[in-house]
C-alpha cells in the first residue's frame, strides 16, 4: 500500500447537483492544486494560507477557465485523512466534476480507489479499524437505528473499550512470557487470579458484544418481515398501503430518492425491510403462485410474521391457519395475525375472535384491519415498532453490527474459554501463552492492531469511491 | 417574493456518496446552525468566528449527535448569494441528509426553492439575469462547448456589453423625453445622427448575437444527427460503434453515469445527439419499421444526416438514394454519405463511387466503412468534428445559448428597426420614445434589469434545489 501517493476523487453523489466536491489527499494535494487554482483575489498561495479557511477562484487549464469554485483547505496533521487535503466545490455538471479530477490527474494525482481516504486515515491513525467501518455504516445507514449504532461506532463504541482490555492481557503475557525464560526455577510473575478476573471481565464485555449481534444486523440491514395468508385474502394491498403511505412522507422532501429502498418502511427510525414481496407484487394476489414451500422460507428469513385471514373465515378455520403458522416459528419469531376485511364483519364477531387468538397464542398480537380502507394501519405500524423494541435501545448502548467483528469477538471468545480452562487445569505458562495470544490476535483484528493486506482490502473494497 | 427568509437545501446531487453539502441562507443562517451545531474544539460561536472558514463539529438534536460535519462560513454580503450563507458537510447518506435538512427546518429555516439560492444572488446584484441563467446552464453542460459558453456568459459576457449599450440608449431618451416637455419651442436636445450612430452599433451587436443563437443551441442541447439508410444497411451496428466506443471511454472514469446522455457521444468536446434512434434500436434493423415520412422527419430535425448506403449496391442506386435525401436538405444542414460493408467490394470500385459522389455532391463527404469491422469509426468522428466547425469557437466568442434571450433580443431588433425607420422618415419626439422604450424594455429583460415575478418564476423553477 502506497502511502505517499496523492489521490483524487468526487467526493459527492454521482449525477447533476447544484454543487459537488472533488478530494485531493496526500503530500502533493496541495501543491498540484497550486497548478490548477488562481485565486480571485491575488492573495497568497494557497501553501501559505492558514488551515480550514476558504478560497474562491477558477479552476484553469492551461490558461482556460474550467470553472469558479470554492477550494478548502486542511493541513496535516488536522485533517480527515491525516495528510494534507484539499476539497474543491465546484458546480455540479458531471461533465465539470469529470474534467476537475482529469485535471488533477494529469497534474499528478492518482485515482482513489474505493475507500482510500478513510483507508489513509486508519494508517495515519486518526481512526482504529472498527471506526474505519463504521464511516461506511454511516454514510449506507437508512434509518435512525442504523444512523445511531454506526455514529456510536465512529465516536469510540466499544472499540475503546476492547482496546483497554486487551493492553491489560499484553501486559499479563509479557509477565507469562517472562516466566518462560525463567521456566527452570518455576517462579510465577503473571498473578493467575488477577489473570483470570481480567479474563472473566473480558469475557462478560464479548459475550455481551455477541449477543447484541443479532440486534445489530438487524438494525443494520432492516427488520425483516413476511407478509402471509392465502390467496386473496389482501396481502398485495396491505403491502402497497404500507408502502404508499411511507411514499407519500418521503417525497414530501425533495431530492430524495426511494429506489434503492424498496420495499422497506421505516417506523419511528427503525427499518422494516419486506421479505420476498416480489411473489405479492407480481402475482396481483389473485393467483396462488407461492407453494407452501416458498411461504415457509419467508417465514424463517424473518422477525416478524404477519398473517393475514380474511375476517370472514369461521372461528375453526382462523384458527387452524393460525396454528399451522404457529408452528413454524422460533421463540425469537413475533407473529402478528391480521384479521382483514373487519368492515364487512359484525365488530362483536371480529372482538371474540380477537380474544379467543389473544387467549390460545399469548405470545402473538392480533389486530383487525381493512387493508382496503386503510383502517388499521397506522395501529399495525405501531405494534411493529413496540414488538420489535428496538426504539428503546439507549443511544450509548453498545451494538455490533459488522459480521467480521462478530467473527472475531467468536474466536477470541473460543480463545478465552481455552485460557479459562488452562487456568482452572494448571497448564504451564508456555501453553496458556498460546491461547493467549489467540484472544489478543482477534481482539486486534478488530480495532486494527492486528491487519493483513487481505483484511484491509476487502473491507476498504467496500466503501465508496471519495471516502 | 419573500428574500428575508432563511432558506436551506441538499445541494448536492441526490443518492449515496462520501459526503454531501446542505446549503443553509439568510439573515437566520448564523443563529440557526449555533442551534444544531457544536464545534469540536469548544471555540468561539459561529457568528463570532471569521467568514471564509471551517469547523469540524457535530450536528446534534438537543443532545444527541446526528453527525460529524463540516461546517464552511460565509457572511454577508461575500457570499454567492450576497446573504449570510453556511454549508454543512456531511456523511453522504441519504438518511442523514434528509435528517439535518429537517432538523434546520424545525429550527426556523424554510426548503428553499429550486434556484432560490441564485435568485437571492441575483436579487442582492450579485449576478445579472443572464448570468444567473448561465449558472443553469453550466450545471446541465455535458460537453465542452456548453460548459465553455456558459462559463463565457457567467463571467459577463454579453451582458455587461447590452447593459453599456442600453445605458447609452437610457441617455438618449432622458434628452428626447425632455424635448416633448419643451414641444412647443422645437428643440432638439438629442443629436439625431449621435442616436442613428448607436442604434446602428446596437443593432450590429444584436444582430450579431442572434445569429450565434442557432449555434448557441446546438452547443447547448447537442448537435443533432440523423442515421437514414434502407433495411439491413447496418444503422443499429454503426449507432451501436459510435455509442460503445465512448462508453469505454467514460467508464475509464469512475463514479460517472452515462444513463442521462444516452445516445449522445462527445468528440472534442464537442456533444453529438442522435435523432429518432429508438427506431433503430428496437427494431434491430432487420424490419423497416420507419415509413418514409418518418426518415423525412428525422432528416428535418438535423444539422448532420449520415445516409448509409451498402457499397456492394449498383452506380445508378447509389447516386439515386443520395438524390432522394439531398433533396430534403436545407443549406445550413451537412450530409455524410457512408459506403458501408467496404469490406467486402473491390476497393477501386469504392475509390471510383467516392469520386463520383464528391463531383456530384461537392457539398457532401464521404466516407468507405465497415461499421461491423469497425473500420472507418474514428475517420467518421474526426469528419463530424470538423463540418460542425464547432471546435474552433475561440473561448472568447459570445454566444447566445438561451432561447429567452433570442426572443428578447429579436423583439429589440424589431424596435430599433422601428426607430431607424422613424428617424428617416423624422418622426416625432414622442413617437420615437415610444419605440426606443420597446428596445430598452426588452434588453433590460435579457439582463433582468426588466423582470417580473413571472419571468423570474420561469427562469428559477427549471433550476436544480440547492442552486
Amino acid at each position: 500500500m502506497n502511502t505517499n501517493s496523492t489521490i483524487a476523487a468526487i467526493a459527492t453523489p454521482p449525477g447533476i447537483g447544484a454543487i459537488a466536491v472533488i478530494r485531493i489527499n496526500g503530500p502533493l494535494a496541495i501543491s498540484i492544486c497550486e497548478k490548477v487554482f488562481r485565486s480571485a483575489k491575488k492573495a497568497k498561495r494557497l501553501a501559505e494560507q492558514l488551515p480550514y479557511t476558504i478560497h474562491f477562484g477558477s479552476i484553469t487549464d492551461r490558461d482556460k477557465i474550467i470553472d469558479q469554485v470554492l477550494v478548502s483547505l486542511f493541513k496535516a496533521p488536522n485533517s480527515y485523512t491525516g495528510d494534507d487535503l484539499v476539497e474543491i466545490s465546484c458546480h455540479g455538471s458531471p461533465y465539470i466534476q469529470q474534467r476537475i479530477l482529469e485535471l488533477l490527474i494529469q497534474n499528478g494525482a492518482e485515482m482513489a480507489q474505493p475507500g482510500e481516504f478513510t483507508l489513509r486515515a486508519f494508517l495515519n491513525g486518526k481512526i482504529d479499524l472498527s471506526q474505519a467501518e463504521a464511516v461506511a455504516d454511516l454514510i449506507a445507514s437508512t434509518g435512525e437505528a442504523s444512523r445511531r449504532v454506526a455514529m456510536n461506532q465512529i465516536r469510540g463504541g466499544f472499540s475503546s473499550k476492547l482496546k483497554e482490555l486487551r493492553d491489560q492481557l499484553l501486559h499479563f503475557i509479557s509477565l507469562v512470557e517472562l516466566e518462560l525464560d525463567f521456566s527452570e526455577e518455576d517462579v510465577e510473575f503473571a498473578n493467575r487470579n488477577d489473570l483470570a478476573n481480567l479474563l472473566k471481565e473480558i469475557r462478560l464485555v464479548i459475550e455481551g458484544l455477541i449477543h447484541s449481534f443479532r440486534l445489530g444486523n438487524v438494525i443494520k440491514t432492516g427488520i425483516p418481515v413476511a407478509i402471509v395468508g392465502k390467496p386473496n385474502v389482501g396481502k398485495s394491498t396491505l403491502l402497497n398501503k404500507l408502502l404508499n403511505e411511507e411514499r407519500a412522507i418521503v417525497s414530501e422532501i425533495a431530492g430524495t430518492t426511494r429506489d434503492t429502498i424498496e420495499d422497506t418502511i421505516s417506523i419511528g427510525g427503525v427499518v422494516f425491510r419486506f421479505v420476498d414481496t416480489a411473489g405479492i407484487r407480481h402475482t396481483t394476489d389473485t393467483i396462488e403462485s407461492l407453494g407452501i414451500e416458498r411461504t415457509y422460507a419467508k417465514i424463517s428469513q424473518s422477525l416478524v410474521v404477519i398473517l393475514l385471514i380474511d375476517a370472514r373465515e369461521d372461528e375453526a378455520s382462523i384458527i387452524n391457519h393460525i396454528n399451522e403458522v404457529a408452528l413454524k416459528l422460533t421463540s425469537d419469531q413475533r407473529l402478528v395475525v391480521l384479521l382483514n376485511k373487519a368492515d364487512l364483519v359484525d365488530p362483536d364477531v371480529i372482538n371474540k375472535f380477537i380474544q379467543i387468538i389473544s387467549i390460545k397464542y399469548q405470545k402473538s398480537n392480533t389486530l383487525s384491519i381493512s387493508a382496503k380502507h386503510n383502517q388499521g394501519i397506522s395501529l399495525l405500524k405501531n405494534l411493529l415498532f413496540e414488538i420489535t423494541n428496538l426504539g428503546k435501545t439507549s443511544s450509548d448502548e453498545v451494538i455490533v453490527t459488522n459480521a467480521r467483528h462478530y467473527n472475531s469477538l467468536a474466536r477470541a471468545l473460543d480463545g478465552i474459554l481455552l485460557v479459562e480452562e488452562g487456568l482452572q487445569t494448571n497448564l504451564t505458562g508456555d501453553l496458556l501463552a498460546v491461547d493467549i495470544r489467540q484472544v489478543l490476535y482477534y481482539l486486534g483484528e478488530i480495532t486494527g492492531e492486528i491487519t493483513t493486506d487481505h483484511i484491509l482490502g476487502s473491507i476498504f473494497s467496500k466503501f465508496c469511491i471519495g471516502k
